[in-house]
């Protein structure tokens, strides 16, 4: 019997099927919340732990802002508070009586970033001033989605300060190229679609919204990571100014960028199989499970000694023993946990000097002589990398089709995204696509290359149903 | 003029002031609450990089719990409510409407640790179980100070369920050595006293509660981590179970432990001076600072060179070339920010062929020929970290004293720590003691080391004034 619903039959429920059985997480008590597990909490550490050093490579420094807001503070930027207003968690009372201010649990610590940097920036020589944070946020959701959209979620927002208008345009688009593409792309070897976003769909006081779009495994679209310049608005609302060399006292320019659990979600979705995770061995909590087919002196011994070698490699690694349990069984779950690579040793293997190496994406089984197994698993590590990628990058390419009029976008997007030139869709095509679920994910340059801005001629727009 | 209060005028305005001005922290806009500015925030990275670490290798795994908690849930266990409800912060509106039941923001985690503990615990198989959790808390309290105590901080709670009592008495103790101890002692050059609290101080629901004291330049004992055995209280309140291999069901043993941001302000308190932070080098995000002391070609070719040099050594590094400020400006400064190791590279040094070095620490300045300077400064950095904990750890031996009655604990613990026959303080001494804010910190055997139990004969009680 099959451990998972398949995929074909139903994604959502296949997806839940997998988010519990691989013990990835769990719902929380109050609506929307969720427990993250130690198996999904640490691919997260180890995501995050990517993200932080392509984050401090490209000169943002951490900071922790306070959970709490001032119902007040929210007021100052109206259209920010459009935005959020029906998502906030609201703190009327602590301490034992009801505060004087109502306190909001943070969306985003945007109005916080805003009040503080006002107050570290004084003069030329304090920009560009590049801040990021990790935390936890709140946004009362509707419908919600382990990883996906929960009501709370775990991410970074970064937040920079800037003198002129290029330098800011210039760190949105290093953020969105150097931090989340390298990172989607390069680590959790998910390719993504990198565009604008139309003015619909574009950020709440952003003037451009850089996206990375990747392609889950029913076709549907999922941002993964969004990088936004803020002109001067953000700098206006919050009074964040400096003193140039000439003087004179000057709005900056700012620009913000934000990634969450989210990611985890995708890489969930874009890389499972019927038979449960396929993880990226870049954050793959194990990256070789070594099994113990049977409880023998000598197939314990030789599982020791790999363990040992491939521990001297650096290589994150489990090793079963459970020898009382079930083979298939034991298989079954490690499949189910996407660990990339397993090492299988049994007397048989032993016999014939040899272990089964077995690579999760698919690769046929292979025996590998002992003396080569660990250097083998490692190898065979970078080509799972490499593997899950190119094989994503089939899907996407497959799935994604060019057409010319919006009736046949529409069409399409019921596979997987399609093409269209955006002056045959523009701004009424997007609203008749939204009326049936379907939404302009990004506008590119037909080259794929990211336009200066949306109002360029001749851009594609690239359309599809969404998480 | 002094940047800083001095600690003798005034220690608590002292801590207020370097706080402030070596750009540690600023306080938020909710009461109590605290911003953690670049140069704090880094500190505490690197600081909650070795706790995790030392967690992992303590065989725990990470996990998140959510923020809310239904505050039904805190009810269940009644000591547990006492202990916090003053302390709560209560969410009673989201997404626009008044909740059916209101959410309380995590004191911290105990209650959900409980209740999925129960859940993911069938079998002996599944322990220990040992979880840690990296996540921000709220407690509305009245005093607050930056780092020390804050309406909102951040922390690691551990939680961990075994078979048999024994196995938790030892796992407590592991964490409270292996962690904690190794961690104060080892990375922030903080000597602790350890042993255990009475029960007057115990944490509520608690049989065993591990302590680490430090002692700050004030003479004050600060509390910087504990480790407590739960018995099967936890596991009685939340029906956390296990069926044993003869299929009997039995609760477990638990365990809790924890260590917050609070022990970023044992680290300033237990070794700043009147110029500021004196940093423990394995913390310190800049553990050398290069500074040019003249704009000048040569100096800034060899600031380059020695730059590279310091980075191949994987040495954490700023370079001060702000020859346009004065230099005892920017001393000053690096002083205040408590940089463990200096190197100034003007014309007269290299006219000599030297570089001068100077250890925050209070070493005396020298000069070091410039092909030694790289080597020399990582030397001087194992150096400084050694002499860190040994002035410490004098400091804390000679304000130390031995009394015979109360009366002269109380008296010494103006000055410092007081150790006192147990017997000779009793239950009722400690009453009396605490009205005069002297407070037994933790119960030790003679020689130092850690009790079985708090009932053991022959035990010295150490008294002080306490953060």
């Amino acid at each position: 019997m099959a451990v998972l619903t398949s995929q074909h039959d139903d994604f959502p429920r296949w997806y839940q099927d997998v988010v519990a059985k691989a013990e990835l997480a769990d719902n929380g008590p109050v609506r929307g919340t969720m427990v993250i597990r130690p198996w999904g909490y640490a691919i997260w550490e180890l995501l995050q732990a990517e993200l932080d050093a392509h984050i401090k490579r490209a000169g943002a420094e951490n900071v922790y802002l306070p959970l709490l807001i001032p119902e007040g503070y929210l007021r100052r930027e109206a259209e920010h508070i459009e935005g959020f207003s029906p998502e906030l968690a609201v703190v009327t009372h602590a301490g034992g009586k009801q505060l004087e201010e109502p306190a909001v649990i943070r969306p985003t610590s945007e109005t916080l970033f805003g009040e503080y940097l006002a107050r570290w920036i004084q003069s030329y020589r304090d920009l560009p001033l590049c801040l990021n944070q990790w935390a936890n946020a709140i946004r009362w959701e509707l419908r919600t989605r382990l990883f996906l959209r929960t009501s709370e979620f775990l991410w970074q927002e970064g937040h920079t300060a800037h003198a002129a208008q290029g330098d800011a345009a210039a760190y949105a688009r290093r953020i969105h190229a150097d931090v989340y593409r390298a990172v989607l792309e390069g680590v959790l070897a998910i390719p993504v679609l990198t565009g604008l976003k139309t003015e619909a769909e574009r950020f709440a006081g952003a003037t451009t919204t850089l996206t990375c779009e990747g392609m889950m495994r029913d076709g549907k679209a999922l941002q993964l990571a969004t990088s936004h310049e803020l002109g001067q608005n953000f700098a206006r609302a919050f009074d964040i100014t400096y003193t140039s060399e000439s003087g004179a006292v000057e709005h900056c320019w700012t620009t913000s960028w934000g990634s969450s659990t989210r990611m985890v979600g995708g890489l969930i979705m874009c890389h499972g199989d019927d038979a449960g995770l396929r993880l990226a061995p870049a954050v793959a909590p194990a990256q070789v499970v070594i099994v113990a087919v049977k409880d023998d002196p000598e197939v314990l011994a030789t599982v020791e000694r790999l363990e040992r070698e491939l521990d001297e490699l650096g290589i994150r690694l489990r090793v079963d023993r459970r020898t009382d349990l079930g083979l298939g069984r034991r298989l079954t779950d490690w499949e189910l946990k996407g660990v990339p690579v397993r090492l299988e040793v049994g007397p048989r293997d032993l016999a014939a000097g040899t272990a089964s190496l077995v690579r999760r994406d698919g690769a046929p089984r292979i025996a590998v002589a002992l003396d080569d197994a660990a250097a083998g698993a490692r190898d065979a590590l970078g080509q799972a990398q490499a593997a899950l990628l190119s094989q994503a990058r089939s899907e996407l390419e497959r799935r994604t089709v060019d057409v010319e009029t919006l009736e046949e976008a529409i069409e399409a997007s019921g596979e997987g995204f399609a093409r269209i030139d955006w002056a045959a869709c523009g701004v009424e095509g997007e609203r008749r696509a939204n009326a049936v679920g379907v939404t302009v994910r990004c506008l590119m340059r037909a080259d794929g290359s990211i336009p200066d801005t949306a109002e360029e001629d001749d851009l594609v727009a690239v359309l599809a149903r969404a998480y």
